[in-house]
């Protein structure tokens, strides 16, 4: 059970609600009759689940689990649904995991946050802020910011001059937002800096001279920054992250970069100057994309590869440097024979 | 001499004495008698140390220097010891690292922290505070966290609802605590994330669904966590950090993550989702261990590593897939070997 | 344009005022009559540039933007002028990148600060502060700091105890600086962590003893340190940051490091303890420097690298673990031959 310190616990549910809520099919393992007025009291994970929990299955590494498991009810792919226990009630769907996250945002809804600003927060009076905004202590406004309705701003968030935060948009406490517009129902973690000046300069025997970073950075709407994330502001052009791109802690954007729709940039993992992101591409956790390149629509890049070049449609690559994945693996699996072969010798 | 804006010397003291704090025997270099008396004012490195000063060595690349050096005296391994310039004072112990941190912790001891509530801190009355906490200036409280003895939060810190903070437990500036409870005695650097919503959302063709993420962070007691680190709460189960885990600047630690005690690991290193560290594990700077691992008791992974794989209990990885680092460095001399080769034609 | 949300555009210039301070000669495309009187009125990219609009081409990779740009003006290194479409007017320089740079400055000079100390910031009694400084919102500021003229903290900065900040220094939001110094006219971007107690420790049967970490960060004049970066202070030794280095965002100094002067050290790079970089050495995104180790002047690693060796003046090493470059490019060459070997198989 979620810690009630920090969660709260609405249910129970009747099985036939969650089947509903998770858009799945009711089943019981062993092909017993199941029972639609089953209550469920939460959600928990196949180990520790009890006969009140329903639990879930997405990632085949735990079929064990899955076949061990205690808990009353589960979420199973159609693929998986015979290796149920006898007995344990299920909701089949092709989405197990999708459909998870609709029953557990059931059980726990996210807190309302109460509106009103708070006394210790500063903001200025050229700030136009709208209906239900929830401005935490300490926060700093300035000037011609621009709050739609709802926007939640955490503790000691500071909001430079001119910025616009779209209705819905969440900043989780101590992140900076500056020479930058953020859409709609975002998530911001703590600690994330965007705007910050681009790494910009030219050579001089004097010393590096500074080129004026003159573009923005441009969130789209549903977007998430992870914690202590960086998005630098554009040289001229601007950076751009595009509706539903998913983007996790620590990751740097240098400036001009341009996200498409629903990229997803794992931990850690960076993007060079002026590089394009097309719709869907996918960074895994540390991986480094140099600048100047195109990953084109579905592009994967492993973890941890480095990128010197394009990546086409729909193509994974990786490695150091990154080439298709296939490639990289086939060389692994050269080296390994080549590994054997000195041992021989 | 350490400077003293920052430290302040509480020396001299008698060589006979910091042999006690460093249990270590009394020698002098080119076999003279020692005098217990001899003062010694402060520590220095090798290089800089004069007469009144006490050095240390532990690396033998700095052997050198050692025997260079014009400190007083030296903290050293017996191994070492005849190398010792003519007429040095020597504290010979086989951990001579250690030693000289217990003497330089006797001439710089950390300053006493004064307890009290800064009047700007905002301190939810729900909050239970310990017995000489000390509070600094716009931290922030919230509803029923409950903060140990002696607890000490520097400028800007932000304790979110329901956090729990051992007794003795340091917080540097603007550290944010979130969804979690921390041990007794650690040191949580500046600008430190923990607690922030994990990395969990289901694909979905209208975007990504999230999904709720309602574990904790439980972190044990005598832990460090580094400056600007990440470490998330848990889906489901918990993120967990054991006893005695040391972690460096700017890591990443995913949602349910479980390290085991005296986990070290080092700057920009990161851990994915659900991947389980046992005591004692070592990942060196930038490693990246991948999600739904296991890493043995005292294995390590060798800088700048992607894991792919379990490690046994003991064994060392390293490159690019990881494997058994020996292999990597056999690989390394093939590469060498093959570069050799190429010229030749 | 630049947003003007964010930036005043001072505009417009003459073309020869605009040579001047480019220090270029005057040309125009296709070999026309140039006319120094022509008005430009803003800076722009080359695919966006309008009539009235000077850009700047500095990467071959955009030749064909310029032969097809609208723009009314570009500045040009002289190999590439003749490519210019007929009756751009043109600024011809060896140094386009620098020139734009100080015609971008023009169009758009840095705000000028206002002076004073917002009343919400807490400045300690014994703080010495000079002339015209700037100190914003929720500022904290330690006993004994010490901040030159014109010094600028931005909203919720934390100064240290004993901290000296040099004249014309900008620290963005929400850093903290302890145990260091700071030249004049550097630039901290936001969430930087300067002076955290280094990652140093011994073992122990009861776990790890902290050695105490008694030396500083030195920071020189005209450095530049990225958002959310972290530098550690030294062990005994300061770390050190010599004039004019850049600094990218989440970059990691472990303790001891020195760096020399005009060192680049480009995003989420890594130094670890106690290496050298000499002047004007030069670190690619995610690259990772081992301990101990020395740069010598003007040396340069690749991207995502990881050095074990020092490396000799002037060379350029890459790949894991880093080799000269030129031998890691032949070893992947190599790589791909044996793939292509596999495949006749």
């Amino acid at each position: 059970m979620a810690d009630p310190r920090f969660f709260t616990n609405v249910g129970p549910f009747r099985l036939d609600r969650l089947a509903e809520i998770a858009e799945a099919e009711i089943a019981v393992g062993g092909g017993e009759a199941a029972d639609p007025g089953q209550q469920i009291v939460d959600v928990a994970p196949l180990d520790t689940a009890q006969a009140g929990d329903i639990s879930f299955l997405d990632n085949r590494r735990y079929v064990k689990s899955f076949e061990a498991s205690r808990a009353g009810a589960c979420v199973i792919h159609p693929d998986l649904a015979a290796r149920a226990p006898k007995g344990m009630a299920l909701l089949v769907t092709p989405q197990p995991y999708k459909a998870y996250a609709h029953i557990a945002g059931a059980f726990y809804p996210e807190p309302k946050r109460e509106s009103g600003i708070h006394p210790t927060a500063l903001v200025d009076p050229t700030a136009k802020l709208g209906d239900g905004v929830s401005i935490g202590p300490y926060v700093v406004i300035g000037p011609q910011v621009e709050l739609g309705d709802a926007v939640c701003l955490h503790a000691q968030v500071v909001v430079e001059a001119g910025v616009s935060v779209g209705a819905g948009t969440e900043v989780m406490q101590g992140a900076t937002l500056s020479h930058c517009s953020v859409g709609r129902n975002c998530l911001i973690h703590a600690g994330a800096r965007i705007g910050n000046r681009g790494f910009g300069f030219a050579l001089d025997p004097n010393g590096y001279v500074d080129v004026p970073q003159l573009g923005c950075v441009r969130i789209g709407n549903g977007v998430e920054i992870g914690a202590n994330a960086t998005i630098d502001r554009g040289a001229g052009p601007d950076t751009v992250v595009g509706d539903g791109c998913k983007i996790d802690n620590l990751v740097q954007l240098g400036h001009n970069v341009r996200l498409g729709r629903g990229c997803v940039l794992v931990a850690q993992s960076g993007v060079a100057g002026s590089s394009k992101l097309d719709d869907f591409v996918m960074i895994a956790a540390q991986g480094g994309v140099g600048g100047h390149l195109t990953l084109h629509a579905k592009a994967q890049l492993a973890a941890k590869s480095g990128l010197m070049h394009d990546i086409p449609p729909g193509e994974t690559y990786g490695g150091l440097p990154a080439m298709p994945l296939k490639d990289f693996f086939r060389l692994v699996t050269l080296w390994k024979r080549q590994l054997k072969n000195m041992e021989k010798k």
